[in-house]
């Protein structure tokens, strides 16, 4: 059995690890439907597109170039898919390239998508079986669409911990990731939007998927229903993390505040305090040898000082600043 | 009678507290309408919907996942429909999934909907009487949307504590409450949008609810009027909101800014004071054996400082600082 | 004559200030038409609209309770209305309903409406005279629609007021007033635009107001046409009210910055004559016995904090600070 | 010849300076095109609109009040024109409301036109000659909205110099002048925009302008062109100012962090060391007595200060404060 | 062979670096199609295109003037068209102005355009041979619309380049240069977006590029695809820089707080300190008698600012200050 890093074929009678052009050639002559995973695609893989396929120039250069958009083009006699998927990985995305006849769907993708051989198993025992067209495809898109709940779920345990974080102790580093998750729902974002439209535009009869009926479609509406509540929760994310953005910069503005209160407070005492002392510290010889016994030391020294320290508390507790 | 926590079944006889298969059976085999209300259902009430009901698949696996948004679907004979109100619990809403044909209104729900007794009374004795598909659903639409407005309410008198808190003595947790507010005015907003587009819909004849006639149209256009003026009322109160916080930022801003004055005008009036009273402190022995009198104690000490603290107070209050 | 607080009926004869069912019922029977004006009804005077006028229960419910939204809805024979106007009362508005027939004119309003008077005289005297239901109708709508443009005045005026008073003496008032300009607008703009909307709306034929004529629509379009006026004056000036309030925050941001500025200067001067002070304070021996004559004081104590400030002044000369 | 104050008739004779109702009477008789100028017009000219022009009372009430929306109206035989152009006024605008008919073209307006005289010749003289409807309009309308690119050019080149003063010395009077420019474009863009829509509206033919034939609708085409660029500049000039005003802020709030920075480097170097002079400054007879030679004066207050100075620039340097 | 600075014209035979008026007309004459490229035409070379090309005098004039909005104009045979490319320039802008009929395209630019070489090729040797009016357009737009990836991914170089600096040390030169980067996507997506409209039209056949055959037209679909990648692409730079310029002012704001935190942990230590040592620098007589030994100088001195310093440490350290 193929490890799952590797281009596989399946027809009616299983999954075929290794795929070269006679096979296809042979597969594609028999008529009868297959599904064709072309992983990391070799120079030859690739070929194989233009012959025995037969696709239109234009559309095997898009397959070839990833970073496409999301999008949908009808050919003579096939359809040409751009969908993605999500993962872990460093740009969060999967991107796969499909191209879908009556008698065969060819997906060409270079990311890891680790839920396929699982659809691998539904395609062949799956109920409906998918050994047809439009079933095939769905189950493929449908893998692809679902890959993002359990991602966004993480994101959201993340964004979690950082509202709770950002209200007990606010840094740097929590700033940072509000911006990076963030970047990541924007590109998210980016890839879901058109991909929602795209299949708001399968049900409005603009492209033939082969194979779709009625009874189909509603497995696409349920896809097109998922794509509406990814993006609404994509949505939803980016408020909670713009909200705690306004909570971090207001908790840090907050910070500063009592920063300078506290400054102004330490300031506001100990600068008259320290001005008495001084006062008292002037060698003036009249001043001097006026200030001799005990009693002009504790009333002018120590009693003036203590009246001030009171008058200035009583004052920052009326602001209610202590 | 049951408590309002349980299952129940309403036909024309009256209330049914206890549900099981073979009711259900013959009351479909009956054909008189009923509503079959399944709260926080076990399995094998769930189990119902598959058989006898005979709902699709897809339907029932909706209905048994909460969480869904605010959609109306037509299957063969039936509509599907996920319906949202409010309550004052954790998350802030109550969603209710419906499913109504000509002989049946099944909801199933998993948050308390203490409006729902009444509804069961106004179904069985309301005027018109609503043992009726369009009517019967009309009232437990009417009776989620409905409890919107009280929570509203709520929520307005809580913003108008804290428009005048904020003015009066703004801290930190009233900008953690406007926070708050704000996201649930956010929950809200996206279960309405949704469900007011949903009625939008339900009148340019696109789905058909089963038992509709003009006249129950005017019912669930005067339903969709609410759901209108709810969405107007969490737009109003999220500008009120935005505008509180306004007023905090700005408060506060104002607050730093004293903050800082005061200490200006402290330090500018105690550092000269300290570097003249230093002044003198300093040991030139020219200096100490020309400042022995009184008189120059009180000129140099005394009315310099008096003259230093004079100057600025005036220079103070010509900038409007104090 | 009738106070302006008060019922009224007018119709060809002139005006009734005493209103009572026989009298409503002899007035429909007789056929012509008539303009039955409701100011806070008693609750007799509201059972009028059930009978003789027989309007839908749907409508009656609604015209009891205020606080609904600008909205259309045609009924069986009557058309039911409603519309709002500003006052300078507390929320700025004021809510009229209005039931328009072939046969008669109703409208039921809590507020006071004081160019109702003149509306009266217009409609029996007026040129053309609008004792016809769409005629009478444009000239309450015109009336309450006009009312707006007197509170836009006033608004004109605080506005220009507050535009000059926060470029020369910012204060925490100022900020008040535009949050509260802001309020009034955003509740304007709330009854405005669904107003402009119904009003186009009137113009794509989807209703119907009784006794409309391609030369009477003319002057609901004269006012759609004030209505877009008022929306957009609304606009602008929640648009002047946002750059007063950025001329606000960035003059006392301006503000801080100066303070802090003086705050530094200040310190920045007189931190290293103190420190020089009290060096010369110092107690050891040996540097206080060689610094006896005057020499000394005038070279270490007066030039070189001379020299320090002359220094200093410099820099912040340099800086532009000073 | 007329000074461009005044109104004036241009007809295939020439233009005439002293028009009275007689003239303009026979004038519409005759049956040729004309084109009536009315500016600052005194009552008695006013009256012309309504006889022997015979408008419509509420377009001549229209006309009469400066301060409408740009706005097209269709009336019997006639259409009516609101259009703006610019000038360096007060508030930007010239506002002038056209009159066409295939008799008459008559414009309105209270504002200097400093382009109508050349205008008037091209009506006379152009190619193709003018004196018909559509284009007689069109070179009014076509001067109007020419007359804001210089305008537009002149607060580029405003634009060009704030952007440069407020990266080399941020003011207050900078601020002032965003603020005023964007107040200015503000204005400009609620001119522009309805009258843009307008032009749009033209030639979905839903107006007709009386003598418009394919070909002169090319030139209308070329006056929607300038609109949408008029348009467009408005935005990029509005993005400018919002990116100048982004840099004025971030500038101002970098030079309080400088401040502060500097503030706190100041008070950190001296602080501690007034403190060192304060100790050594103290009356312990036990201290006083062991610093009597010129060793300990050298080390303890000269050495430790040194190093204390030392090791704080050293931490400053560091953290590339100095 | 001509420098790619000057005019040059293409057809069957090869490339013609010097061309006058009778070429022209001969060429017209003939029938065959050729493409002509004018670059920084001269007068007697723009005359051409009134003569022989025989082209409106509106569509002349704008040629003329650069700086025109991207569009599409169909007149009697041919189409005038107005696309954009970018380069390293200070504007960032290639403006080409084409005019294309079944006989000629002709392109008129002021300025470089280094790919138009190769694209000469590809139109003479290129797989379709493109000397055909929709082809050699396409091959001319192409490569315009083509040049914006090399310079968008530069500007994304210097964008990852930004938001590493911003993190590890901000400077006033990043946000320059952040306002910089933004500027210049705004003037690309002027550029952009209605150069991508223009395309969405070209295929609603409401224009009709001649020579354009459904195969051709999936070239033109496949620009229309790259336009809606560039203007994604500059919405993901915009939401970037925002990003960056978030974390510049936010790491801006938290250095303040640092600066701050740092001052006030600073003068609270020392402003007590100072106040002691100022305290025992009285000159009280009976202070000085009372504490002459090396133990009231120990205590009194030294360990009660050793204290004071500690107490502080320590509430620093519980609010984790330091």
């Amino acid at each position: 059995m193929p490890s799952h890093h590797e281009t596989f074929l399946v027809d009616a009678v299983g999954t075929h690890a290794t795929v070269d052009r006679d096979m296809v050639r042979e597969h594609l002559d028999r008529g009868e439907f297959f599904w064709l995973d072309l992983h990391r695609p070799k120079a030859e893989e690739l070929a194989l597109l233009s012959e025995p396929f037969g696709l239109h120039p234009l559309a095997v250069e898009d397959a070839e170039h990833f970073g496409q958009r999301p999008k949908i083009e009808e050919f003579d006699g096939y359809v040409y898919l751009v969908v993605y998927g999500a993962n872990a990985d460093r740009d969060g995305l999967v991107e796969v390239h499909c191209f879908v006849s009556d008698r065969y769907l060819v997906t060409v993708h270079r990311d890891d998508c680790p839920t396929f051989a699982a659809v691998r198993r539904q395609v062949v025992e799956g109920r409906p079986p998918a050994l047809q067209p439009a079933l095939a495809l769905y189950r493929v898109v449908d893998a692809l669409v679902d890959s993002f709940f359990p991602e966004l779920a993480k994101l959201d345990g993340r964004i979690d911990e950082l509202e709770d974080g950002v209200l007990k102790q606010p840094d740097d580093a929590q700033l940072q990731q509000v911006f990076q998750l963030k970047r990541r729902l924007v590109v998210w974002r980016k890839a879901i939007s058109p991909q929602r439209d795209l299949f708001a535009r399968l049900f409005s009869g603009v492209v033939d998927i082969p194979g779709m009926t009625p009874d189909t479609e509603r497995y696409y509406r349920d896809v097109y229903d998922h794509l509406i509540r990814i993006s609404d929760l994509i949505d939803s994310y980016r408020d909670l993390l713009t909200g705690a953005m306004d909570v971090y910069l207001s908790t840090v503005s907050n910070r500063l505040n009592e920063v300078m209160k506290r400054l102004t407070i330490v300031a506001t005492i100990f600068m008259p305090l320290t001005w008495i002392v001084g006062f008292f510290g002037m060698n003036f010889a009249w001043m001097v040898r006026n200030i001799t016994g005990w009693v002009p030391f504790f009333v002018l020294a120590v009693v003036t000082q203590v009246i001030a320290v009171a008058v200035m508390l009583v004052l920052f507790r009326r602001r209610r600043w202590i």
